[in-house]
């Protein structure tokens, strides 16, 4: 399998990229990596990536920066987005990984690669983990910021094509998120999709924040404004919680002579390492590193701007999984059988 | 001070807020408490309220439930919501405090109160806690589930006004919140709303949820849906936090007799419950039980439908503080400034 990575849209150095991609092809030995970026600049600091047989360097003079708009960004015909997006069009990479501009990489998407049949609008959904194991889908989580109730209905199309993938579940529960449970609650926009989703036999309704981890529900459908937002929000919760765990430690009320001696057992024996190994992982949300965007022709990752090594290396996993249980066809079919019992 | 308290329209039962009342009269002497609801009912179930000289009986027969149409639920002349505005608009109390019809409650304080000079919409706004000290204020969390420019403009001045009020700094940081830190970042909504805000000199332009703990900004500007959303996943994660680190404890990966012992001490100590007591206070969102409707001619305050015991407290004393503080006037004051350097 080959994936093209775009190692020069993200906030941070193209060396953290390279890097992660030496590390992705030891494990993965089937895949090819096809670094977009600055070739020279490449070669010059990773003059060992020319004996590398996996790793191959596609040459992009220009970059898209985050403050460009989409449609106006994508004349910079030699920018590494431009040129992953024609390279997945033309078959020659299989998947496409950018932590670059979202708006450029989804204008690109929907105008070179098209849309599957029935979805105007694509859309990116992440995992979010539950109290009593599973994952509840949550999505747009930014494809599109602008929300009607068409788009919402698409989300919930491709949630469902999306989350019977992953999960293999033939009815998985959907949800609208909302400010009430009630289906007199929300906007215009919400109250008419709510319209929408009731045709399908697994929709449940109304749900708010609270379901998220409760798993009363497996697909929150909401606009990519909010979507964004509550996805970001969490990611922020989660490392202050984490902070705040390890300052408490340090900083209980009544601290005894016993306590100190407490602690500093608690923390050298390796319970204390444990213990946060245990929670962090209890609370990723399963963002996988990048998040497909559904509903476009094509495997197209798209990565925070903030995407690390790790978070390469993830969404390389991904993108191999995706392309090993052929995410495409089997979205596109689901999609369809979607539609014809609508 | 005289508070009006719905008893009837929460989720829990109305003896949790009668409790709640007895025991907010013992801490705070100088507040009278008006419990509006089924006065036979309450009498029934606590005789002893008779002796009660700061708790007088309001009877309401009839209550608006979650699933109303605001507008429509406003003919119930004869429901709690109703009453306590109306109780309110003729002063005969100070402050309105109900966990009902978020809705119902929104539109009968705009139509019976009126809205404070230069405002049209309200809003509701909750503070955040944050990694290094103070608080950050998100609005609004739910008053208008519609959004526009206009109203995420009216969202800013009233949070700097709100802001100024509780925490008396002269200018808090004010962002929008939006799915990138980039000004063309957004839907529509947001790219104008961002030129209305851009006039405040204490403007930083975009935020993201990952701002909201990091005492980066302020005051955080968003729609209703957004805000709604955010607060109740918030919350939501927290307890899934807590929990988690409750679970983590008893299973530890590698876990040796060693270990084991370690545990047993850990808790016994009374180390685990100091921890988790300081966790959850330093995440938790300062929601004080309730929030005051920002920009209506009146002290109303809204709880969750859950709201429970410990919220109703905090709700009373919220309406005492505020009350204390001179809201009404220091708040439309603060308007008017802004307006007139506007």
């Amino acid at each position: 399998m080959r994936i093209g990575i775009d190692v020069e849209s993200g906030e941070r150095s193209f060396e953290e990229y390279v890097k992660g991609s030496f590390d992705a092809v030891q494990f993965l030995p089937n895949i090819q990596l096809f670094l977009i970026g600055n070739s020279t600049k490449i070669k010059r600091k990773f003059p060992e990536i020319e004996e590398k047989q996996n790793i191959l360097l596609i040459n992009a003079n220009d970059v898209i920066t985050m403050t460009e708009e989409p449609i106006k960004a994508l004349k910079k015909k030699d920018s590494t987005i431009v040129i992953g997006i024609n390279l997945l069009k033309n078959k020659v990479i299989d998947a496409f990984i950018s932590p670059g501009n979202t708006g450029a990489i989804v204008a690109s998407s929907v105008l070179n690669l098209g849309m599957m049949e029935g979805i105007k609008r694509p859309s990116m959904a992440t995992f979010f983990p539950r109290r009593h194991g599973g994952e509840t889908l949550i999505l747009d989580i930014g494809a599109n910021p602008e929300s009607s109730e068409l788009s919402l209905y698409q989300n919930a199309i491709l949630g469902l094509s999306y989350y019977k993938l992953i999960w293999n579940k033939l009815k998985p529960k959907i949800g609208l998120l909302n400010v009430g449970g009630e289906s007199v609650k929300g906007n215009s926009t919400v109250k008419k999709a709510y319209n929408f989703l009731n045709k399908f036999e697994n929709f449940i309704g109304n749900v708010e924040g609270y379901n998220v981890f409760d798993g009363s529900v497996d697909i929150i459908v909401c606009n990519g404004f909010t979507g964004n937002s509550i996805l970001k929000l969490a990611e922020a919760l989660k490392k202050f919680f984490t902070d705040t765990l390890k300052k408490s430690f340090y900083k209980t009320k009544k601290k005894s002579f016993f306590k100190r001696v407490m602690l500093g057992i608690f923390v050298l024996s390796g319970f204390y390492a444990d213990l946060k190994r245990n929670l962090i992982e209890a609370l990723l949300p399963k963002y996988y590193g990048a998040a497909p965007l559904l509903g476009v022709n094509g495997l197209v990752l798209i990565g925070h701007g903030s995407s690390n090594y790790l978070d390469l290396i993830n969404a390389i996993n991904l993108a191999e999984k995706l392309n090993r249980i052929k995410y495409l066809e089997i979205l596109s079919s689901n999609i369809k059988k979607i539609l014809k019992n609508d």
